[in-house]
Protein backbone atom coordinates (compact mmCIF):
# COMPACT_ATOMS: atom_id res chain seq x y z
CA UNK A 1 0.00 0.00 0.00
CA UNK A 2 1.26 3.61 -0.75
CA UNK A 3 0.42 6.49 1.29
CA UNK A 4 -1.64 7.99 -1.87
CA UNK A 5 -3.69 4.70 -1.44
CA UNK A 6 -3.81 5.07 2.31
CA UNK A 7 -4.87 8.29 2.02
CA UNK A 8 -7.56 7.02 -0.05
CA UNK A 9 -9.04 4.40 1.62
CA UNK A 10 -8.71 6.74 4.97
CA UNK A 11 -11.07 9.87 2.96
CA UNK A 12 -13.46 6.76 2.27
CA UNK A 13 -13.92 5.91 5.87
CA UNK A 14 -17.44 7.11 7.91
CA UNK A 15 -15.98 9.45 10.71
CA UNK A 16 -13.17 11.41 8.31
CA UNK A 17 -13.45 14.90 6.85
CA UNK A 18 -11.42 17.23 5.27
CA UNK A 19 -8.18 14.57 4.66
CA UNK A 20 -5.71 15.23 1.94
CA UNK A 21 -5.13 18.94 1.65
CA UNK A 22 -2.02 20.65 3.59
CA UNK A 23 -4.29 21.37 6.33
CA UNK A 24 -7.75 21.33 7.74
CA UNK A 25 -9.82 23.94 7.56
CA UNK A 26 -11.75 24.83 10.50
CA UNK A 27 -13.85 28.29 10.58
CA UNK A 28 -11.28 30.76 9.70
CA UNK A 29 -8.24 28.54 11.49
CA UNK A 30 -5.96 25.83 9.69
CA UNK A 31 -4.26 23.46 11.16
CA UNK A 32 -1.46 20.58 10.40
CA UNK A 33 0.67 18.54 11.51
CA UNK A 34 4.04 17.17 10.47
CA UNK A 35 6.11 14.10 11.85
CA UNK A 36 9.76 13.95 11.32
CA UNK A 37 12.11 11.03 11.96
CA UNK A 38 15.64 9.71 12.69
CA UNK A 39 17.35 8.40 10.06
CA UNK A 40 14.76 9.45 7.79
CA UNK A 41 14.36 13.37 8.07
CA UNK A 42 17.10 14.37 10.13
CA UNK A 43 20.38 12.33 11.41
CA UNK A 44 21.71 12.31 14.87
CA UNK A 45 24.81 14.10 14.03
CA UNK A 46 22.78 17.05 12.24
CA UNK A 47 22.98 20.18 14.87
CA UNK A 48 19.92 20.05 17.37
CA UNK A 49 19.28 23.59 16.36
CA UNK A 50 18.96 22.67 12.93
CA UNK A 51 16.74 20.10 13.57
CA UNK A 52 14.44 22.26 15.72
CA UNK A 53 14.31 24.47 13.19
CA UNK A 54 13.12 22.13 9.95
CA UNK A 55 10.52 20.64 11.85
CA UNK A 56 8.66 23.32 12.61
CA UNK A 57 9.60 25.06 9.02
CA UNK A 58 8.04 22.10 7.24
CA UNK A 59 4.89 22.96 9.24
CA UNK A 60 4.94 26.57 8.06
CA UNK A 61 5.38 25.64 4.78
CA UNK A 62 1.84 23.93 4.79
CA UNK A 63 0.44 27.09 6.45
CA UNK A 64 1.78 28.81 3.64
CA UNK A 65 0.29 26.31 1.22
CA UNK A 66 -3.08 27.53 2.56
CA UNK A 67 -2.06 31.50 2.65
CA UNK A 68 -2.57 31.61 6.59
CA UNK A 69 -0.65 33.14 9.11
CA UNK A 70 0.89 30.99 11.78
CA UNK A 71 -0.73 31.79 15.40
CA UNK A 72 0.85 28.58 18.05
CA UNK A 73 2.57 25.30 17.36
CA UNK A 74 2.25 22.43 19.79
CA UNK A 75 5.63 19.80 19.79
CA UNK A 76 5.39 15.96 20.38
CA UNK A 77 8.98 14.45 21.45
CA UNK A 78 10.29 11.53 22.03
CA UNK A 79 13.67 11.26 22.91
CA UNK A 80 16.32 8.22 22.88
CA UNK A 81 19.04 7.76 24.91
CA UNK A 82 21.78 9.78 22.79
CA UNK A 83 20.12 13.08 23.47
CA UNK A 84 21.07 14.62 26.16
CA UNK A 85 19.57 17.64 27.63
CA UNK A 86 21.51 19.83 26.23
CA UNK A 87 20.19 18.47 23.05
CA UNK A 88 16.88 18.45 23.84
CA UNK A 89 17.31 22.18 25.05
CA UNK A 90 19.09 23.08 21.96
CA UNK A 91 16.39 21.48 19.74
CA UNK A 92 14.02 23.62 21.27
CA UNK A 93 15.86 26.36 20.80
CA UNK A 94 16.24 26.32 17.06
CA UNK A 95 12.27 25.38 16.74
CA UNK A 96 11.85 29.22 19.02
CA UNK A 97 13.85 31.14 16.15
CA UNK A 98 11.11 30.89 14.17
CA UNK A 99 9.28 33.18 15.87
CA UNK A 100 5.74 30.95 16.30
CA UNK A 101 4.67 30.74 20.27
CA UNK A 102 5.15 27.45 21.66
CA UNK A 103 1.90 26.77 23.79
CA UNK A 104 2.22 22.93 24.55
CA UNK A 105 3.01 19.42 23.43
CA UNK A 106 4.35 15.94 24.94
CA UNK A 107 6.60 14.11 26.18
CA UNK A 108 7.67 10.75 25.90
CA UNK A 109 11.29 8.40 25.08
CA UNK A 110 11.94 6.23 22.15
CA UNK A 111 14.82 4.48 20.44
CA UNK A 112 15.29 6.72 17.57
CA UNK A 113 14.11 10.42 18.21
CA UNK A 114 10.84 11.38 16.69
CA UNK A 115 9.12 14.72 17.07
CA UNK A 116 5.62 15.87 16.19
CA UNK A 117 5.08 19.37 15.32
CA UNK A 118 0.53 20.69 15.07
CA UNK A 119 0.76 24.49 13.34
CA UNK A 120 -2.49 26.58 14.08
CA UNK A 121 -2.79 29.49 10.99
CA UNK A 122 -5.23 32.03 10.18
CA UNK A 123 -6.84 33.23 7.10
CA UNK A 124 -10.23 34.51 6.33
CA UNK A 125 -13.04 32.01 6.16
CA UNK A 126 -13.58 30.94 2.41
CA UNK A 127 -10.16 32.11 1.37
CA UNK A 128 -7.33 29.68 2.03
CA UNK A 129 -5.89 28.05 -0.42
CA UNK A 130 -6.38 24.45 -1.43
CA UNK A 131 -5.25 21.39 -3.56
CA UNK A 132 -8.90 21.17 -5.73
CA UNK A 133 -9.35 24.22 -8.03
CA UNK A 134 -7.26 24.09 -10.55
CA UNK A 135 -9.27 24.18 -13.69
CA UNK A 136 -8.32 22.91 -17.05
CA UNK A 137 -6.20 25.89 -18.98
CA UNK A 138 -4.57 27.47 -15.42
CA UNK A 139 -1.04 28.43 -15.72
CA UNK A 140 0.95 25.82 -13.39
CA UNK A 141 3.87 28.16 -11.22
CA UNK A 142 6.76 27.04 -8.61
CA UNK A 143 8.03 29.58 -6.30
CA UNK A 144 11.76 28.74 -7.12
CA UNK A 145 14.38 26.59 -8.37
CA UNK A 146 14.12 22.75 -7.64
CA UNK A 147 16.38 20.15 -6.91
CA UNK A 148 18.78 22.30 -4.75
CA UNK A 149 17.90 20.06 -0.95
CA UNK A 150 18.16 16.85 -2.97
CA UNK A 151 21.92 18.02 -5.02
CA UNK A 152 23.05 19.43 -1.10
CA UNK A 153 21.51 16.14 0.55
CA UNK A 154 18.75 17.39 2.45
CA UNK A 155 20.41 19.57 4.66
CA UNK A 156 19.33 23.07 3.53
CA UNK A 157 17.39 24.69 6.46
CA UNK A 158 13.60 24.97 4.41
CA UNK A 159 12.50 28.64 3.89
CA UNK A 160 8.87 28.64 4.76
CA UNK A 161 6.86 30.76 1.98
CA UNK A 162 4.27 32.44 4.10
CA UNK A 163 4.54 35.63 1.92
CA UNK A 164 3.97 35.10 -1.15
CA UNK A 165 1.09 32.48 0.57
CA UNK A 166 -0.25 35.11 1.73
CA UNK A 167 -0.51 37.25 -2.05
CA UNK A 168 -2.08 34.39 -3.75
CA UNK A 169 -4.89 34.43 -1.80
CA UNK A 170 -8.11 35.20 -4.60
CA UNK A 171 -5.12 35.08 -7.30
CA UNK A 172 -4.16 31.38 -6.79
CA UNK A 173 -6.92 28.61 -8.35
CA UNK A 174 -5.12 25.76 -6.70
CA UNK A 175 -1.60 25.44 -3.84
CA UNK A 176 0.19 23.32 -2.10
CA UNK A 177 3.93 22.90 -0.67
CA UNK A 178 6.18 20.80 -2.28
CA UNK A 179 7.64 18.20 0.24
CA UNK A 180 7.75 14.99 -1.50
CA UNK A 181 9.17 16.28 -5.19
CA UNK A 182 7.50 17.69 -8.11
CA UNK A 183 6.06 14.71 -9.83
CA UNK A 184 4.74 12.89 -6.84
CA UNK A 185 3.39 16.32 -5.19
CA UNK A 186 1.91 17.49 -9.01
CA UNK A 187 -0.01 14.37 -9.31
CA UNK A 188 -1.66 14.87 -6.19
CA UNK A 189 -2.27 18.48 -6.82
CA UNK A 190 -4.04 16.92 -10.19
CA UNK A 191 -6.11 14.06 -8.76
CA UNK A 192 -7.70 16.13 -5.99
CA UNK A 193 -8.55 18.74 -8.75
CA UNK A 194 -9.17 16.39 -11.33
CA UNK A 195 -7.40 17.45 -14.09
CA UNK A 196 -4.07 16.41 -15.83
CA UNK A 197 -1.13 18.92 -16.28
CA UNK A 198 1.47 19.29 -19.00
CA UNK A 199 4.98 20.04 -18.28
CA UNK A 200 6.72 22.48 -20.17
CA UNK A 201 9.63 24.07 -18.43
CA UNK A 202 11.36 22.99 -15.07
CA UNK A 203 13.45 24.90 -13.72
CA UNK A 204 16.72 23.15 -12.11
CA UNK A 205 18.85 24.91 -9.32
CA UNK A 206 22.56 25.33 -10.14
CA UNK A 207 24.47 21.83 -9.89
CA UNK A 208 20.99 20.01 -9.46
CA UNK A 209 20.20 17.29 -12.03
CA UNK A 210 16.56 17.59 -13.54
CA UNK A 211 15.55 14.29 -11.97
CA UNK A 212 16.43 16.05 -8.85
CA UNK A 213 14.30 18.80 -9.18
CA UNK A 214 11.16 16.06 -10.55
CA UNK A 215 11.65 13.84 -7.82
CA UNK A 216 14.23 14.67 -5.03
CA UNK A 217 11.88 16.26 -2.76
CA UNK A 218 12.15 18.58 0.49
CA UNK A 219 12.30 21.41 -1.71
CA UNK A 220 9.88 23.22 0.14
CA UNK A 221 8.91 25.99 -2.50
CA UNK A 222 4.91 26.43 -3.60
CA UNK A 223 3.32 24.64 -6.31
CA UNK A 224 -0.06 26.77 -8.05
CA UNK A 225 -2.14 27.58 -10.63
CA UNK A 226 -3.44 30.43 -12.01
CA UNK A 227 -6.79 31.40 -14.22
CA UNK A 228 -4.46 34.63 -15.65
CA UNK A 229 -1.15 35.29 -15.91
CA UNK A 230 1.00 36.01 -12.48
CA UNK A 231 3.37 38.35 -12.03
CA UNK A 232 5.29 38.04 -8.59
CA UNK A 233 8.65 37.99 -7.75
CA UNK A 234 10.89 34.90 -7.86
CA UNK A 235 8.34 32.56 -9.26
CA UNK A 236 8.77 30.68 -12.93
CA UNK A 237 5.68 29.37 -14.99
CA UNK A 238 6.47 25.53 -15.49
CA UNK A 239 3.60 24.30 -17.20
CA UNK A 240 -0.21 24.06 -18.22
CA UNK A 241 -3.37 22.36 -16.70
CA UNK A 242 -5.32 20.28 -18.81
CA UNK A 243 -8.26 17.59 -19.38
CA UNK A 244 -7.47 14.14 -19.14
CA UNK A 245 -6.76 11.70 -16.68
CA UNK A 246 -6.51 12.52 -12.55
CA UNK A 247 -3.11 13.13 -11.86
CA UNK A 248 -1.45 12.23 -15.44
CA UNK A 249 1.27 14.68 -16.38
CA UNK A 250 3.68 15.14 -19.59
CA UNK A 251 6.68 16.38 -19.61
CA UNK A 252 7.59 17.65 -23.27
CA UNK A 253 4.50 15.65 -24.53
CA UNK A 254 5.75 12.75 -22.72
CA UNK A 255 4.60 10.57 -19.77
CA UNK A 256 6.15 11.52 -16.53
CA UNK A 257 5.03 8.63 -13.60
CA UNK A 258 5.12 10.22 -9.87
CA UNK A 259 8.39 9.15 -8.77
CA UNK A 260 8.63 11.35 -5.15
CA UNK A 261 8.87 10.29 -1.95
CA UNK A 262 6.54 7.57 -0.73
CA UNK A 263 7.38 6.63 2.89
CA UNK A 264 5.17 2.97 2.61
CA UNK A 265 7.01 2.22 -0.80
CA UNK B 1 16.40 16.52 33.69
CA UNK B 2 13.18 15.07 34.50
CA UNK B 3 9.92 16.03 32.59
CA UNK B 4 8.72 18.71 35.40
CA UNK B 5 12.65 20.53 35.13
CA UNK B 6 12.44 20.23 31.00
CA UNK B 7 8.68 21.72 31.23
CA UNK B 8 10.01 24.52 34.19
CA UNK B 9 12.79 25.58 32.05
CA UNK B 10 10.32 25.68 28.62
CA UNK B 11 7.89 28.02 30.39
CA UNK B 12 10.79 30.27 30.99
CA UNK B 13 12.06 30.36 27.47
CA UNK B 14 11.11 33.40 25.15
CA UNK B 15 8.19 32.65 22.67
CA UNK B 16 6.01 30.43 24.48
CA UNK B 17 3.38 30.47 26.55
CA UNK B 18 0.61 28.66 27.99
CA UNK B 19 2.39 25.65 28.70
CA UNK B 20 1.83 23.26 31.10
CA UNK B 21 -1.75 23.00 31.48
CA UNK B 22 -3.50 19.41 29.42
CA UNK B 23 -4.75 21.75 26.76
CA UNK B 24 -3.77 25.37 25.32
CA UNK B 25 -6.48 27.10 25.32
CA UNK B 26 -7.15 29.47 22.19
CA UNK B 27 -10.27 31.59 22.25
CA UNK B 28 -13.35 29.12 22.64
CA UNK B 29 -11.00 26.07 21.25
CA UNK B 30 -8.46 23.96 23.46
CA UNK B 31 -5.99 22.06 21.83
CA UNK B 32 -3.71 18.67 23.15
CA UNK B 33 -1.22 16.22 21.59
CA UNK B 34 -0.46 13.03 22.97
CA UNK B 35 1.99 10.68 21.63
CA UNK B 36 2.67 6.93 22.20
CA UNK B 37 5.76 4.53 21.45
CA UNK B 38 5.73 0.60 21.01
CA UNK B 39 7.24 -0.25 24.19
CA UNK B 40 6.35 2.02 25.99
CA UNK B 41 2.76 3.12 25.70
CA UNK B 42 1.69 -0.21 23.74
CA UNK B 43 2.98 -3.88 22.68
CA UNK B 44 3.13 -5.38 18.72
CA UNK B 45 0.92 -7.74 20.70
CA UNK B 46 -1.46 -5.38 21.65
CA UNK B 47 -4.82 -5.60 18.87
CA UNK B 48 -4.56 -2.75 16.28
CA UNK B 49 -7.96 -1.68 17.32
CA UNK B 50 -7.18 -1.19 20.80
CA UNK B 51 -4.14 0.64 19.68
CA UNK B 52 -6.20 3.27 17.88
CA UNK B 53 -8.41 3.37 20.51
CA UNK B 54 -6.63 4.15 23.26
CA UNK B 55 -4.57 7.06 21.42
CA UNK B 56 -7.49 9.18 20.76
CA UNK B 57 -8.94 8.42 24.21
CA UNK B 58 -5.69 9.63 26.18
CA UNK B 59 -6.31 12.66 24.42
CA UNK B 60 -9.81 12.82 24.92
CA UNK B 61 -8.94 12.79 28.55
CA UNK B 62 -7.27 16.17 28.30
CA UNK B 63 -10.35 17.60 26.25
CA UNK B 64 -12.32 16.36 29.36
CA UNK B 65 -10.13 18.04 31.77
CA UNK B 66 -10.69 21.43 30.53
CA UNK B 67 -14.69 20.49 30.49
CA UNK B 68 -14.75 20.94 26.48
CA UNK B 69 -16.15 19.07 23.69
CA UNK B 70 -14.05 17.34 21.21
CA UNK B 71 -14.53 18.68 17.97
CA UNK B 72 -11.95 17.04 15.74
CA UNK B 73 -8.18 15.64 15.13
CA UNK B 74 -5.21 15.22 13.50
CA UNK B 75 -3.13 11.88 13.86
CA UNK B 76 0.62 11.71 12.57
CA UNK B 77 1.92 8.10 12.27
CA UNK B 78 5.20 6.36 12.01
CA UNK B 79 4.74 2.72 10.69
CA UNK B 80 7.59 -0.14 10.91
CA UNK B 81 7.95 -3.02 8.75
CA UNK B 82 6.19 -5.12 11.11
CA UNK B 83 2.77 -3.42 10.55
CA UNK B 84 1.08 -4.22 7.54
CA UNK B 85 -1.75 -2.73 6.05
CA UNK B 86 -4.06 -4.53 7.77
CA UNK B 87 -2.38 -3.54 11.11
CA UNK B 88 -3.18 -0.16 10.08
CA UNK B 89 -6.36 -0.18 8.71
CA UNK B 90 -7.38 -1.61 11.99
CA UNK B 91 -5.51 0.88 14.01
CA UNK B 92 -7.41 3.82 12.46
CA UNK B 93 -10.85 1.55 12.88
CA UNK B 94 -10.32 1.51 16.52
CA UNK B 95 -9.71 5.39 16.48
CA UNK B 96 -12.50 6.02 14.68
CA UNK B 97 -14.80 3.92 17.20
CA UNK B 98 -14.62 7.02 19.20
CA UNK B 99 -16.84 9.04 17.26
CA UNK B 100 -14.20 12.20 16.59
CA UNK B 101 -13.54 13.75 13.18
CA UNK B 102 -10.52 12.66 12.05
CA UNK B 103 -9.61 15.37 9.66
CA UNK B 104 -5.52 15.24 8.51
CA UNK B 105 -2.01 14.28 9.47
CA UNK B 106 0.90 12.69 8.75
CA UNK B 107 2.49 9.82 7.76
CA UNK B 108 6.16 8.35 7.82
CA UNK B 109 8.12 5.19 8.52
CA UNK B 110 10.24 4.49 11.94
CA UNK B 111 11.47 0.92 13.48
CA UNK B 112 9.23 1.53 16.29
CA UNK B 113 5.88 2.41 15.94
CA UNK B 114 4.98 5.90 17.17
CA UNK B 115 1.31 8.03 16.86
CA UNK B 116 0.59 11.51 18.19
CA UNK B 117 -2.74 12.40 18.23
CA UNK B 118 -4.14 16.64 18.25
CA UNK B 119 -7.19 16.79 19.29
CA UNK B 120 -9.03 20.38 19.05
CA UNK B 121 -11.87 20.59 21.59
CA UNK B 122 -14.48 23.64 22.21
CA UNK B 123 -15.73 25.34 25.76
CA UNK B 124 -17.06 28.63 26.28
CA UNK B 125 -14.31 31.43 26.33
CA UNK B 126 -13.11 31.80 29.52
CA UNK B 127 -14.52 28.77 31.14
CA UNK B 128 -12.26 26.33 30.39
CA UNK B 129 -11.12 24.48 33.37
CA UNK B 130 -7.13 24.69 34.50
CA UNK B 131 -4.71 23.04 36.87
CA UNK B 132 -3.94 26.38 38.48
CA UNK B 133 -6.88 27.84 40.26
CA UNK B 134 -6.77 25.55 43.47
CA UNK B 135 -7.86 27.30 46.88
CA UNK B 136 -6.31 26.38 50.24
CA UNK B 137 -9.11 24.59 52.04
CA UNK B 138 -10.49 23.54 48.76
CA UNK B 139 -12.04 19.70 47.97
CA UNK B 140 -10.10 17.33 46.23
CA UNK B 141 -12.00 14.64 44.21
CA UNK B 142 -10.87 11.76 41.72
CA UNK B 143 -13.90 10.80 39.12
CA UNK B 144 -13.36 6.93 40.04
CA UNK B 145 -11.16 4.33 42.10
CA UNK B 146 -7.43 4.01 41.34
CA UNK B 147 -4.97 1.76 40.40
CA UNK B 148 -7.11 -0.70 38.08
CA UNK B 149 -5.25 -0.19 35.09
CA UNK B 150 -1.66 -1.11 36.34
CA UNK B 151 -3.30 -3.68 38.59
CA UNK B 152 -4.12 -5.08 34.72
CA UNK B 153 -0.80 -4.45 33.12
CA UNK B 154 -2.26 -1.11 31.44
CA UNK B 155 -4.52 -3.20 28.79
CA UNK B 156 -7.88 -1.51 30.16
CA UNK B 157 -9.23 0.98 27.24
CA UNK B 158 -9.57 4.52 28.48
CA UNK B 159 -12.77 6.21 29.30
CA UNK B 160 -12.33 9.82 28.62
CA UNK B 161 -14.56 11.43 31.36
CA UNK B 162 -16.18 14.12 28.89
CA UNK B 163 -19.83 14.23 30.65
CA UNK B 164 -17.80 14.86 33.91
CA UNK B 165 -15.83 17.44 32.55
CA UNK B 166 -18.51 19.61 31.47
CA UNK B 167 -20.28 19.37 34.49
CA UNK B 168 -17.71 20.44 36.45
CA UNK B 169 -17.51 23.65 34.41
CA UNK B 170 -18.11 27.13 36.71
CA UNK B 171 -17.69 24.05 39.99
CA UNK B 172 -14.14 23.05 40.14
CA UNK B 173 -11.82 25.23 40.82
CA UNK B 174 -9.03 23.08 39.42
CA UNK B 175 -8.77 20.14 36.80
CA UNK B 176 -6.77 17.52 35.16
CA UNK B 177 -6.64 14.10 34.29
CA UNK B 178 -4.77 11.80 35.72
CA UNK B 179 -2.16 9.95 33.42
CA UNK B 180 1.02 9.60 34.87
CA UNK B 181 -0.34 8.53 38.72
CA UNK B 182 -2.35 10.57 41.54
CA UNK B 183 1.14 11.39 43.28
CA UNK B 184 3.05 13.23 40.30
CA UNK B 185 -0.02 14.35 38.97
CA UNK B 186 -1.33 16.24 42.22
CA UNK B 187 1.77 17.34 42.94
CA UNK B 188 1.92 19.58 39.59
CA UNK B 189 -1.76 20.49 39.76
CA UNK B 190 -0.26 21.80 43.20
CA UNK B 191 2.55 23.78 41.63
CA UNK B 192 0.51 25.17 39.06
CA UNK B 193 -2.12 26.39 41.93
CA UNK B 194 0.94 27.37 44.33
CA UNK B 195 -0.53 25.21 46.95
CA UNK B 196 -0.04 21.77 48.96
CA UNK B 197 -1.99 19.02 49.72
CA UNK B 198 -2.99 16.32 52.31
CA UNK B 199 -4.27 13.30 51.36
CA UNK B 200 -6.89 11.89 53.41
CA UNK B 201 -8.57 8.71 51.74
CA UNK B 202 -7.33 6.49 48.43
CA UNK B 203 -10.26 5.07 46.56
CA UNK B 204 -8.05 1.82 45.66
CA UNK B 205 -9.71 -0.06 42.71
CA UNK B 206 -10.12 -3.56 43.96
CA UNK B 207 -7.74 -6.21 43.26
CA UNK B 208 -5.10 -2.57 42.99
CA UNK B 209 -2.69 -2.06 46.21
CA UNK B 210 -2.62 1.36 47.69
CA UNK B 211 1.15 2.02 45.33
CA UNK B 212 -0.68 0.80 42.19
CA UNK B 213 -3.49 3.70 42.96
CA UNK B 214 -0.81 6.40 43.86
CA UNK B 215 1.67 5.86 41.23
CA UNK B 216 0.38 3.53 39.14
CA UNK B 217 -0.46 5.77 36.43
CA UNK B 218 -3.03 5.95 33.09
CA UNK B 219 -5.84 5.99 35.26
CA UNK B 220 -7.18 8.46 33.13
CA UNK B 221 -9.86 9.46 36.24
CA UNK B 222 -10.23 13.26 36.52
CA UNK B 223 -8.56 14.90 39.18
CA UNK B 224 -10.31 18.25 40.82
CA UNK B 225 -10.94 20.86 43.42
CA UNK B 226 -13.88 22.63 44.76
CA UNK B 227 -14.52 25.16 47.02
CA UNK B 228 -17.68 23.75 47.62
CA UNK B 229 -18.71 19.87 48.51
CA UNK B 230 -19.94 18.36 44.96
CA UNK B 231 -22.54 15.30 44.85
CA UNK B 232 -22.17 14.01 41.86
CA UNK B 233 -22.18 10.25 40.99
CA UNK B 234 -19.09 8.39 40.97
CA UNK B 235 -16.90 10.80 42.47
CA UNK B 236 -14.35 10.63 45.74
CA UNK B 237 -13.09 12.70 48.44
CA UNK B 238 -9.69 12.33 48.57
CA UNK B 239 -8.18 15.40 50.64
CA UNK B 240 -8.15 18.66 51.35
CA UNK B 241 -5.62 21.56 49.81
CA UNK B 242 -3.93 23.65 52.00
CA UNK B 243 -0.73 26.48 52.02
CA UNK B 244 2.33 25.44 52.09
CA UNK B 245 5.33 24.51 50.04
CA UNK B 246 4.10 24.42 46.15
CA UNK B 247 3.62 20.56 45.24
CA UNK B 248 3.92 19.53 48.62
CA UNK B 249 1.82 16.28 49.58
CA UNK B 250 1.68 14.33 52.84
CA UNK B 251 -0.88 11.59 53.27
CA UNK B 252 -2.24 10.51 56.79
CA UNK B 253 -0.01 13.68 57.87
CA UNK B 254 3.37 11.75 56.14
CA UNK B 255 5.33 13.19 53.37
CA UNK B 256 4.75 11.86 49.83
CA UNK B 257 7.37 11.74 47.35
CA UNK B 258 5.57 12.02 43.78
CA UNK B 259 6.54 8.57 42.36
CA UNK B 260 4.44 8.18 39.17
CA UNK B 261 5.83 8.11 35.47
CA UNK B 262 8.53 10.00 34.07
CA UNK B 263 9.98 9.32 30.90
CA UNK B 264 12.88 11.07 31.30
CA UNK B 265 13.85 9.52 34.42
Amino acid sequence: MTEIKLIDWLQRQPGTKGIGDDCFIYSDLVFTTDMMVEGVHFEQTDAPEAVGYKTLARGLSDIAAMGATPRFCLLSLAVPAWANDAWVKRFYKGLLKLGVPLTGGDLSHASQLVCDIMVCGQVAQGKALRRDGAMPGDHIYVSGELGANARDHFKRPPEPRLALGRKLIGKATACMDLSDGLSLDLHRLCIASGVAADLEAIPVAKGATLDQALHGGEDYELLFTSKTPLRLAGIKRIGTIRKGKSGAIRLDGKPLKPAGYDHFR
